[in-house]
């Protein structure tokens, strides 16, 4: 019996951070107990409506690499997005690549199989419990007493030494949290939310696959990700006002609107199926969530969505969820699983790479909706692209930055900033290069 | 019967804020019950430790009018404040006034006092309903269905048809707002706390009066208020971290310590019983809380602490919530008591300018503890003394537009961004002058 298995550690949300937080608990020998709110999401009817895909890219790949899941899930359950085909008004299409020499992709996947190969990885460890439809209802910080109310509406106690909180956006261990003194939150939606569509991938439907596809229009854009079940989930984002102006309006206007800005996108799907998924939606809300710190006490600790969830442009909330299991696993380890200091040193570690992703992400949204139709964008994606390529060690542009690397979020992101200091620089000195070649060829014409 | 007799106002919390909003809806017929969680505070003994003395000024008073108090409140109770105290560290001591040519002064009342004021107030209308040792638990939106737990363990169901969440800094309206979609928070305390001593007003006591007295020392400070009660509300304010240092150290360690920092205040105060204030204490948080919006639906709306608590480096807090009250009071005349409109209109009309004495607060506290000693702070205070005296409605400082004005507070940020414009600009123009002539003077010299 090692020492880390008298050690009970309690893991609050079964969904995909929260199982993989718990194959790592599990693969070092702690006691190591789940407690869900809802049911077991393998027994579960998909919904369609809420988010349903996500983009798996090097940080949770690297993460999912320490519990043996990474080549798998990626042969099986995924499809590559090498790069974002962008639709224009004009009809005309383009495609960006996300990193064309490195040849490195995202891999498009749908929650339900991510979680459900996690939770019956979970199951084959024997030091591990697994609970569903336990929802917490009360927490008692100093005594660690943690009170669950079952389906059968009986309370049930639990006294863990560990309390990993992994309940995701609306965190019910959060919401405790929040009446402590010292702990800093913010919770922020923004002016825009998202409603789904699903696409089915028939005969006649000719998205190029392989890549994120993309109808930016200024204030607001459908994307489309592939899945492997034959069909796309397309999501449109816009401003929050304007959604009722689509979903309560009639058939007429809903195929209107569809047609007047995706015109593409209208010949790819049955109108009568698109009309009847539009007015059973709703528009769902956006928020980022910040906190600090991420621990309290010696012995509770949030993390995923439930510390930092983010917008999900940059498709790396999921991702930053699965970078906190590596950095949790890179302090067990560096700390000699002193479990009071890694907890301590896990918020010192990782608030400000969350802060810089959460920021990020929101940048996206313009880069997305709005920059990647403008031309000052592109020529600075074709300046990176030279840099890139002359030098591949030194200069990655931010979104390979962010997608295929581990440097910490902050990094990225000053990285970026010298990037851009760079270019404004060698833009300066080639006007001034122009400048004063001009005026020597000029001033020997006059002097002839 | 008015057709506002008609309508339920249910107020939780019967603070300062809670207290003066049902005057005000009572003033108007409106059928309203107070509900506050804890005991009538006229029957609590006063506790030393937390906050107790509050500075009235321009916007309380304003509101306290429209109720018919502001006379008998500060003649009756409370302490007239002139101008700041600066205690130096060589024992030096010098006044800045807060307003020398229109001769305003700041108010220190105890909270419990102008409280119990209010609650007196509150029992002779007819159409008031007082309930304490209401404790709030569980409130419906939807349905406007409020639920509290007495004293007696018993749970007793409302129906309002507003509800106004007046129930301070920690609000539970508050807390059950957080889950709602699209309600942004944030709660952020910031790395200082203090820590409350009583000096009594004996013979020997020789604080000036009529002054908020502070010893600023840099990173913390003393401050001291005068109370009717002869004795003088003292607080020390300084980083978290440095308070186990004194509170939790032997009586020599304690006293060292404020002979070191306040050798003119350990003499005004028996060691002993300073010792024993300070063996007793505890350091406090300060929190600032943002939300937007201020309401929900159309029947609940925050105000006072819980919409906007703010760090009490600017003496605003009150002020800040009871102008609240002078806000709805403008927006009930100026929509004809369209409570649905009124509602929405507080939080549009509010937000920023509580946002901004949020900053200025925080602000504050650095000129307080630190600028306060600089030469260039105190050379700018004159430059404003000048610029006031010469143009008294025209030039006003901010210390003045926030505390003798009822100018919204995010226009006195304003106003004071462009004075220190405008200083700039003189001392640029200032500097060229001088340069000029010199340059004038010399080359003359060297020409003759």
């Amino acid at each position: 019996m090692t020492s880390q298995s008298k050690v009970k550690i309690a893991i609050i949300g079964a969904g995909p951070v929260g199982s993989l937080c718990a194959c790592f608990m599990a693969e070092y020998g702690y006691d190591v107990t789940i407690f869900e709110s809802r049911t077991d999401i393998r027994l579960m009817q998909t919904t369609t409506g809420r988010s349903i895909n996500l983009a798996l890219s090097e940080r949770g790949i690297k993460a999912l690499q320490f519990v043996g899941l990474d080549n798998i899930l990626i042969e099986e359950l995924t499809e590559p997005m090498h790069g974002r085909m962008i639709h224009s008004t004009d009809g005309h299409n383009y495609s960006i690549p996300y990193d064309i020499f490195k040849k490195k992709c995202l891999y498009s996947i749908s929650r339900k199989e991510l979680n459900g190969v996690l939770l019956t990885k979970l199951e084959k460890y024997p030091n591990v419990k697994l609970n569903f439809s336990y929802k917490l209802v009360d927490i008692d910080f100093s005594s660690k007493k943690l009170t669950f109310q079952t389906v059968e509406n009986q309370q049930v106690i639990i006294l863990p030494d560990i309390v990993f909180g992994c309940d995701g956006a609306h965190s019910i261990v959060r919401q405790h949290m929040i009446r402590l003194p010292m702990f800093n939150y913010s919770q922020s939606y923004i002016n825009h939310g998202y409603f789904e569509i699903n696409l089915p991938n028939t005969k006649e439907n000719v998205l190029t696959p392989g890549h994120l596809h993309i109808w930016p229009r200024g204030t607001f854009m459908l994307i489309a990700l592939p899945n492997k079940d034959s069909f796309w989930t397309c999501t449109l984002f816009m401003p929050m006002d304007k959604f009722p102006l689509i979903l309560e309006s009639g058939k007429e206007e809903i195929l209107s609107f569809f047609n007047k800005h995706f015109k593409d996108f209208v010949n790819l799907i049955d109108p009568e199926n698109l009309i009847r998924q539009v007015i059973s939606g709703k528009a769902r809300t956006l928020i980022s969530i910040k906190c600090n710190p991420y621990h309290v006490n010696d012995s509770f600790l949030l993390m995923g969505d439930a510390a930092h969830a983010i917008v999900p442009f940059y498709g790396q909330g999921m991702n930053a969820g699965f970078e906190d299991c590596t950095i949790l696993n890179q302090l067990l380890n560096e700390y000699d699983h002193d479990l009071k200091t890694v907890l301590r040193m896990f918020s010192l570690r990782r608030i400000e790479d969350a802060e810089a992703i959460s920021d990020l992400a929101l940048y996206n949204y313009i880069e997305m909706r709005d920059l990647v139709t403008r031309k000052s964008f592109l020529w600075r994606k074709k300046i990176d692209k030279i840099l890139y390529k002359w030098f591949p060690q030194k200069w990655i542009p931010l979104h390979s930055l962010v997608s295929f690397t581990t440097i910490g979020y902050k990094q990225c992101k000053l990285i970026n900033q010298w990037q851009d200091q760079v270019i404004f620089r060698m833009l300066i000195l080639f006007s001034l290069f122009i400048g004063i070649t001009l005026f020597i060829v000029l001033t020997s014409i006059i002097l002839k």
